[in-house]
């Protein structure tokens, strides 16, 4: 059966909805520039602060991650500036191209699956002189989170701006945005708070915001949005039925809170990553980096991804993700953040124990499930 | 009683949605890059086409009309190139102040409330070499619809691109994209199709879509928009519940047909004109260019914006927009488009007709309502 309204619903991003945000999201039209919106864009303002972990500048903007991420680049660099992008997967790789439109980038790549290296990092600014340095904190397309505390302290010691994609992380890892030091970090609001596509969330430093410019960007315009949004206004029309939806989930994340959120998206991630063992599939990512938020598998032997995927879609109404670029066909990738439980995760391996078994793979049924179960 | 979710909701955008296009949005998360989407966008492509009136290349991205407008202008030309920006409206100025980030522009101004001139578009266009002009065919600042066939032909005439703001135009108004020469013309998802705000959708003609670039754009990068939607993807992560929300009204669009919808807005603005003249409020613009999607009127003398509105708000639950810029506090507005009917714009003219009437302008009360119920 085919269904895609009943689905186990295990991207990692877009992730499953509540009930209660699908709601918010439906309701009639409302004047995005009536008092009843200044009203929302209040509450909105601070429940950001809140999920980012700062009583500094932030904005919302009505587009995907990536336009979050690109209101960063080019309302803090310009042509000309040197950015040091370090890369270990897709979306680290998209960061820096992202880069070449609005600054002068230059990559330190790392081998997808493992993480970046601080050491190699405090070189390459020893070497030559950045404005800023670009890094994904949560590799999604690889499984792995990069030691961020690590690379913050170097990037600080060297004064460089540090610009974080924090799409897949805020909201569901540990994050101290002040303490380390963040000058930009984006989240998208499809992954740890649950909410749908189509939002992005961006923090400021005090520097970073006092060095804004408008010159290269209209849209994406970070000045104009941060500025706004402290005023309760958009500088374009929002994207109203988002706004509301996102609200509402930031509500329900401040309700369970964002320690226990955090805490109960690890204690997930450990679940799945004793399942993915008892069933003998490996993690992809070195795993002492492995993410919390986004448990990437290598596919055992003779296991094609495409069938794979398939059964357990139209067999079991699991969808999950597969590899992306170089690690098409060789990975698959579910995520377990924003509103993700025990319950989700053991329906989710119930249909990854079947599609494996049916596909060839041997190992003993039921263990993976009976991981998660026990955890639960 | 002031109760948002239950209006007479007349705003010239985002206007009122059925519930239908609300229901559609609010369905369970999907995967974006699974088969299931890939058919919602060949249909949303067809649909797109279809209320363009062209064959050509389109593209629907996640932001909004500015990001539309955003995207042709970015893609379509460089710093140095010259742009004549035809201004006569708060709208038509923002697309200047766009093409200044991208491309080096000139404005040629009229008077807010006066249709561009087409002789003088021509000696523009004969003094210097333009590589594009910009035009806003409907300036919902003023209510006021611009000549676009006749400015179209000048344009042409010169061999310079065309680049539309159709924001409030297309799907409302008559719309000949071939035969008048455009080269890129821009809608947004909240104003004449009746679906949420956050999207934009673009077409292109043959000769703009062989000379797009990606060297100053993104996130707004149109090539990788038109050429994504043409294999049934996006570049980046699309705010799904929009899409879904938009594929429903454009269905909706196409059940009723593009040129009914057309002839049932354009008879709707005869109404609204005709009663605004039964109790002396004058149309702001030129009534030769009267916009049919939205109409703008002048205060009566003594009659305060904000009172106005508020006691629509709170007496009638009738949302209607005042004045913006230089015309804050000497105009108000009504949108009557995408799936408005008699109804609807009886009801807001009932608050009209009280409202000012309680503010002290006099006339004979029903007379607004007889001419809408006249023509129902």
């Amino acid at each position: 059966m085919n269904d895609s309204e009943d689905t186990v619903f295990m991207l990692p991003g877009p992730v499953k909805m509540h009930p209660r945000v699908l709601r918010a999201m439906a309701a009639p039209a409302l004047n995005h520039r009536g008092p009843e919106f200044k009203e929302i864009l209040t509450e909105l303002r601070e429940l950001v602060q809140y999920l980012f972990g700062t009583k500094g500048e932030v904005a919302i903007l009505s587009g995907s991650g990536t336009a979050g991420l690109e209101s960063a680049v080019s309302g803090l660099l310009r042509k000309g500036d040197k950015v040091l992008n370090l890369v270990n997967g897709k979306f680290s790789e998209r960061f820096g191209e992202l880069c070449a439109v609005f600054a002068s980038p230059t990559s330190l790549t790392f081998d997808w699956g493992k993480a970046v290296d601080p050491a190699r990092v405090a070189a390459a600014l020893d070497a030559d002189d950045y404005k800023a340095v670009t890094v994904c904190w949560n590799e999604t397309s690889t499984g792995l989170t990069n030691p961020i505390a690590e690379i913050a302290k170097v990037v600080k010691k060297h004064d460089a701006l540090l610009l974080v994609d924090g799409i897949t992380a805020v909201g569901g890892l540990e994050n101290r945005f002040d303490e380390w030091g963040f000058d930009a970090l984006v989240m998208g609001s499809q992954k740890c708070l649950a909410a749908p596509a189509g939002l992005a969330a961006v923090a400021l430093s005090r520097r970073a915001h006092e060095s804004l410019h408008s010159e290269t960007s209209f849209y994406t315009n970070l000045k104009a949005h941060v500025d706004g949004l402290a005023k309760q206004d958009t500088p374009y029309t929002p994207a109203v039925p988002l706004f509301l939806a996102f609200r509402e989930a930031l509500r329900m994340l401040k309700e369970e809170g964002l320690e226990a959120r955090v805490a109960r998206t690890r204690k997930l991630a450990d679940a799945a990553r004793a399942a993915y063992a008892a069933i003998d599939v490996d993690l992809f990512p070195d795993p002492r980096f492995a993410s919390n938020t986004v448990t990437a598998t290598t596919y055992p032997p003779g296991i094609d991804d495409a069938k794979f995927r398939k059964v357990l879609r139209e067999g079991y109404r699991v969808i999950l993700a597969g590899g992306q670029s170089q690690l098409k066909g060789k990975i698959f990738r579910i995520g377990h953040m924003g509103i993700a439980s025990f319950t989700d995760l053991a329906a989710c391996f119930t249909g990854i124990e079947g599609a494996l078994s049916a596909l060839g793979h041997t190992f003993e049924r039921g263990s993976a499930v009976a991981e998660i179960a026990r955890r639960a």
